[in-house]
């Protein structure tokens, strides 16, 4: 068992804002980050499964067909978007990071069984300064 | 003389879109940078600056000075901000990284020269990909 | 539950030099980081913490108060500091990374418990080559 | 007990290729990856042991001599390398990021356990979007 | 006027021998580099341009159009082949990092014109530790 | 004509601090940089030459003998190390960036000449945010 990782990214504007919330409170919590026009970032997204390794080909997982899957059900569909309006996984979802992880865990995880791989970690830093983790964990 | 340069950054939401063109001429040239909906960056801002050494200091400039003008006349101003609609020294431009970058030496000339230095150059960075550098060229 | 991790900095001096050694022992054993003089690091810090998900903010832990408590407790007592010398945590201690990072996690223990997370890690660079990970355990 | 890592880097040839298969097959599964005349990379090598810090050092392992470990079993057979051909311990391996991480790991375990620590984990880096971890585990 | 710079990426395998000299003179010279069987490198490609910024879209240069330029001519040709063998344009050339760069250079400087920009600057990055820099003098 | 430049670092501890004036003074000009115990850096050294590309070797400078250089003259003698106190060519030197990246501009210039190369800029790196860079300017 090994675990391989591969990195896409996706530049994205958001907020965070709760609407069931005042000014104030959004402002107290959230900070600059409840901005009404939005702000952005550069994620860098890791994927990280474990498998086993195929002795034909060297490979726990091919590495372009897990590239492609990423792009196709995730960074396709946050790159150059909103990540509070333009994204359908994301819908009602307060677009922070922790929610942002655990939502591309549930996309994936049917997609990197499909592989015989096990999903292992989703790792997205929104800045150099900050990332979160996120391990299946309820 | 020497160069002294220091780093700042920003994160910011904007978006390319020219609206004296046609939908299919803004998808055309800017393509996903056209979103309606906005993306953004985590931009890394270098801000260059040409001095003499001065032999009580060691310094060129003392960048906790530098450093503040930064902040105080760019960086607070374009942080977790709308560089379409939230900059007053945006106002009216199309926010590409050329532009910006032409702007923030617009404010910081005057600053700088304050400082007993000479703008040297500002590096605007978008993405890891992606830089612009302006060196007051006309 | 979710891990999320902020990164915070400090730039300081120290030496490795076991006063009950000859002046060859620790020669031996540290080589160039036993320079009576000093010599020094930039360090980079990674707090890593674990918790829920709160539905209302998206956040596991507000990252603006876990930078306020990292650097209040533990980077501003280091920053521009001399690690043998001036650091009310580290008294009596060899400063190498391993035991300023646990002492790093002794330091944040009760004030990531205030915040309703748990310390999962603390990860300590020296140098872009080493650095170490200490998770609490004895 | 605590996690100390080690970077160590090699530069060097090789290609995905399975001799047992037609050409199809190998284009098809490795992609441009199987180039007969070869491609290469620079590898970067994090070496994770686990150990108990001494109290007269400060250290759970001395990295000088890790690093010398390292360097003389593992990094100096692979840099300026060609890895199907010219070094002994992945003779007959396919040389993909997965099958060198997991050599090395076996080369490295009696080295690490006569420094008094045990092997965590080996991080071999192909790209800077790519890389595998090897706990050991079966 | 403005510079902007675009960064693409090729892994590649190459080695450094001179067929006119003897066995001991190569190894003086190149050393490890004349490993007759390839090492390999993940090289880093700058390429900067300089132009006058349109007002219509507020580029120097729309860098999708140089990404498919720098693709099309160098690093589609380059990526994952051997640069001694592989490479019709590195024909009967060392393939020092120099002398890819102005290879580069040649190859790129009409497709630059042809975007109503000038090459300025081919920045090649062998190692982390490496680079070259080519502005086109003679 | 092309540029090469070579990464080179070392480790040191230094304080800024102007014996000729009142700790007030100090404190105001220099900050925590000021603090009498000392503090330090990990430094990245980036050392730039400019010559003609040799057709025998493909080489405008041999890096391995101007990585030679650069330590037997420069970071061999500033790693860690007390830059205050234990560097001959800083001696009575107030051990600003800017101090000493001439001060390495003066010590490598007749070196770099011996090799048939011109000394271009030294770049001398103390954070990620902070670095100068010499051309030779008076």
């Amino acid at each position: 068992m090994i675990h391989i990782t591969r990195r896409e990214h996706f530049n994205a504007a958001h907020k965070l804002y709760n609407p069931k919330w005042s000014e104030e409170q959004n402002a107290e919590v959230f900070g600059k980050c409840a901005n009404p026009n939005w702000h952005g970032h550069n994620y860098n997204l890791y994927v990280t499964v474990k498998g086993k390794v195929n002795q034909d080909t060297g490979f726990s997982v091919n590495l372009k067909e897990l590239s492609v899957i990423i792009r196709t059900y995730v960074t396709d569909k946050l790159d150059h978007k909103n990540l509070n309006m333009d994204v359908d996984f994301l819908k009602d979802l307060m677009p922070s990071t922790e929610n942002v992880a655990i939502a591309i865990w549930k996309i994936l995880t049917p997609h990197v069984n499909a592989l015989d791989c096990q999903l292992h970690c989703i790792k997205l830093c929104e800045t150099e300064n900050n990332y979160v983790e996120y391990f299946g964990e309820q």
